[in-house]
């Protein structure tokens, strides 16, 4: 079966996002003064082929850890949408 | 009260993706053939000050339809988190 997975890249909480600060620049500049934070990451949708459910997360885990995200830098969360 | 806003910006479907092409290649190289197709946009969470979750929504649709998503390119969807 054919199953789209969301993966969400996200820059770690405690490490400086200087594009989400860069937005938040710019969103003042608009008017949006409620806005007090901002961070930006990617989300990235995968098609995958796969048996279950699981597998297909597993296939999607796979390519996160091994292309997908830094670790070092940033945290993935994965759902089937 | 704080709202935390996340805006998933996604490429049109009928666009082409050129990144997202590339990183099937990637994956394809690395054995992760079920893999069949894959699309990339931005995740942005918004830290929002706002009386109640509609009127986060709003300023988060703002500052979506203003800046963070070219709607010839890229349609966006909010939620709270």
């Amino acid at each position: 079966m054919k199953y789209t997975v969301a993966i969400n890249v996200m820059p770690l909480q405690n490490l400086l996002d200087p594009q989400g600060k860069a937005v938040l620049g710019g969103l003042e500049n608009l008017g949006l003064s409620q806005v007090i934070d901002v961070r930006i990451g990617k989300r990235i949708t995968l098609e995958i082929e796969a048996a279950d459910e699981n597998a297909a997360k597993k296939v999607a885990e796979e390519a996160a850890t091994k292309l997908l995200a830094n670790q070092v830098m940033e945290h993935f969360e994965i759902s089937i949408i």
